[in-house]
């Protein structure tokens, strides 16, 4: 301890016994602790930092959330106020107010439609169970008070298990899943609040003047402030759906084609935007339950068809389908550069060959996609698009045939060859090896011929939502003459590359 | 008139003023009405008996649905009956009761985790946002009559927004979305309630009891009778879908090999079960999400790797986006044939020097796939994996080498030729057209190969399933001796075929 205590500094204190005690330096527990403590605390605020720092990108990147917060709590504050300045008499204690304050925090919801579906079901759930409530209380008040809990308990289990297994039915989970709730909770509390039916009745009517504030509170606020519209954000889900889709189709062949492999961060988020489209089913499908809700607004009338661009959103994620395996071909081929495994990959002089017919087909599908997204945003008929698809299949074949026409001595080793070639084969162990090399390109034309069919899939959804919707013609009137090749081609392209 | 009824039979009464008329046949407006109400009966009658019809096929694929609607059921009627026979004295009006119902109608849900992850953040929710607004209330109730109803309505609205703002952050939205709302919820009532802190911290207490009852009382009923475990759901759901992934890949190969169109229906419902796969990631996530807040039950510890079947998940979608791409591509093919299209199409003696190639490696695949399937299903780890994805790879190989050595003939016109193939030279007009023979077969290869690599990135995520969650060993003890042409092609194979 001595020998110890000689090697460093050390704080001494007398104790009242007359020996003395070594202070530890604050390392000991207590330091440790306050060491732990602020870490502890450090990474605390850290992560509120971080959390922050998240919620105020979310905020700038789509500030009608931001908006929609503010109209939450304007409809919420209104709603307090009117009735913390001026309470209603009631004689059930002070619990009327708090229907139109759960009305509005359960009821109001992002969209206008889902605010409204919510609404509506509230109302008539609420009504139909407090009806048949009622009528069930009187039915148990006559078979005296013996049987009474009896009735009510039979009736309570028999219509819950009822409405809870009928959220299981699509069709009821789809628009009626709040509903049945309500039905089930307001059923539930009419039975089991013991009041006589004359109360009840005076009940029923004070508590569906507040719900009614609360509802039409919600539906003022939502409809007036910024209003976010269910059916124009699947309008413009779809829309910017098909763009994606022409963009990464576009990437990804540009990538293929011209080899730039520079690496942009910007260039590789806009190729991927394909799966944007693969995992837009569920918002599109919520999307169009709720717009059917919806009044007419904007360009939308009442009945706009929108379960058509569920339609028009499955064909896309089809044609997605296949641009994801078009890059998995793709990166697998890039990959196999790195790899030194040259036999799998297309010789650049066969590239070029095939260069300039690809960059037309991508151009076509490019133009056809970007056709349809604009006739979708302008709500006006894709006028040309019947010649661009013609295009767009005239092209495809094309690209075919130059792949059925590829001069022989590029597959088997009758005529002469480039030295490029020539070293190829040697490595490749004479001609067999020669098809490998026309093997990937192979696959992309057949996979590019494949999204051109399923592109006309999408062309024949958005042609009929266009033919539902009574979308405009566009402007210029007449649509185009059309070539006569293009006109006996397209006769024959749809069943062409079926 | 005379002559009209002259022809008809007519019923005429005599009315007392000495006339007499004629009694109009029911097919008058009176009739049209009756047989419109009829039908209108009739449609309600039909529709109410196809929906009970729907409802009772549902129950009888699953009938843990109606179970779940007993469940909900039995814990309601109780909590209504402990409250109607025995209600608690209170000085708030006969209010308390409701909280207890409404807890139950709310927060039960189908599986266990939701059913728990409602209640943990209903309870969390109302606490802290109980806590916050008797503060707020003691606060407002220190700076006098004047300010109390300012100081509560800017709380209110800046609480309001921010946690309806704070909804639309994607962690949250995951884990904490109910508690947000019942934060606001709780807040609201408490400050638009009127009363003084010290009634409000009676209030709370019992109101803290009702609710208290009704969690239990779901938690009880939901978890001991006939429980339905999120994680479990999961990972049967996992399960299925690798077994259907693989059934699909068996259907559409021995479609395409066999060509047996003999239109079975149950084998086409197999063929597409990939799109069950494509479809399944939103019930997947919610269901990682409900599992993290189940206790130990059955195989499943506490900390299971929920996490870890989202990324099998994710690489299951990736093999279905080329299952589909393959399905595309055969039967556009199968189209062709009946389009009298034969040029597009690999004629019949090219596809049987294939065919038993393809057939070996349709079996490997499906052997790793219905080996990870055995494997998830048991929990064991997955003892032979590592030689039948060598074989897998090897055989993908072995596929790839006999298109690459593909006989020259039959690609360019310098060897003798079959019957066969003279005709179709003939028709196609010349060698050129030979190589578009090959196109599909391989477009198929290819896409087999991409298969292949994809089936690896599953096999991936299920050993580090296994290593996370810790499953036993296989059964039959250490891992059999590979053979040493697969240990070798094992080496390289990831890297081949990437």
């Amino acid at each position: 301890m001595e020998k110890e205590a000689s090697s460093r500094l050390e704080w001494r204190i007398n104790v009242p016994d007359g020996t003395s005690k070594a202070l530890e330096p604050e390392t000991g527990v207590a330091g440790e602790i306050w060491v732990g403590l602020k870490g502890f605390m450090g990474g605390i605020v850290l992560r509120v930092w971080r959390a922050l720092e998240k919620a105020w990108n979310i905020g700038v990147a789509d500030p009608r959330t931001v908006i929609h917060g503010v109209k939450v709590a304007l409809a919420l504050t209104v709603v307090s106020l009117f009735y913390y300045v001026r309470p209603l008499s009631d004689n059930f204690g002070g619990n009327n107010a708090i229907w139109a304050v759960m009305t509005v925090v359960v009821v109001f919801e992002y969209t206008v439609g889902a605010t409204l579906s919510k609404c509506i079901n509230r109302v008539i759930g609420s009504f139909l169970a407090g009806a048949l409530a009622v009528g069930v209380h009187w039915v148990a008040e006559q078979s005296g008070d013996q049987f009474k809990p009896i009735i009510l308990g039979i009736s309570v289990f028999l219509l819950a298990s009822g409405a809870t297994f009928s959220r299981f039915i699509p069709s009821v989970k789809a628009r009626f899943d709040y509903g049945a709730m309500i039905f089930i909770l307001t059923f539930s509390l009419v039975s089991v609040s013991g009041y006589r039916v004359v109360e009840l009745l005076e009940l029923a009517d004070q508590r569906l003047s507040t719900v009614a504030i609360g509802t039409s509170m919600c539906i003022l606020v939502t409809m007036l402030f910024c209003p976010v519209w269910a059916g124009c954000e699947l309008h413009r889900l779809v829309h910017q759906n098909i763009e994606k889709l022409a963009d990464s189709l576009d990437e990804c062949l540009s990538e293929y084609l011209k080899e730039n492999t520079s690496g942009q961060e910007d260039l590789n988020k806009k190729k991927l935007g394909y799966k944007c489209v693969l995992n837009s089913k569920g918002a599109e499908e919520s999307m169009a339950n709720f717009a059917r809700w919806e009044p007419r607004h904007g360009r939308f009338k009442f009945r706009h068809p929108w379960k058509q661009y569920l339609k028009i959103g499955a064909s896309l994620r089809d044609c997605a389908y296949c641009i994801e395996a078009l890059n998995g071909c793709i990166s697998s081929e890039t990959k196999a550069k790195t790899m030194a495994d040259k036999k799998m990959q297309a010789p650049p002089f066969l590239r070029k060959h095939f260069s300039d017919k690809c960059m037309k087909v991508r151009s076509y599908l490019i133009s056809v996609l970007k056709e349809l997204a604009m006739s979708i945003m302008k709500m006006q008929k894709p006028s040309k698009i019947d010649c661009k698809v013609a295009e767009m299949n005239f092209a495809v074949g094309e690209l075919q045939d130059s792949l059925k026409s590829l001069p022989p001595h590029l597959i088997a080793s009758t005529g002469e060859e480039s030295n490029d070639t020539k070293t190829m084969v040697k490595e490749g162990g004479g001609h067999p090896g020669r098809i490998m090399m026309v093997l990937p390109l192979v696959t992309v034309v057949s996979l590019l011929a494949e999204i051109a069919v399923r592109i006309g899939g999408v062309v024949d959804a958005v042609e009929e939502l266009a033919r539902l919707a009574e979308f405009k013609p566009a402007k210029g009137g007449k649509p185009q003459a059309k070539p006569n090749y293009v006109r006996t081609y397209f006769r024959k392209s749809r069943s062409d590359h079926v």
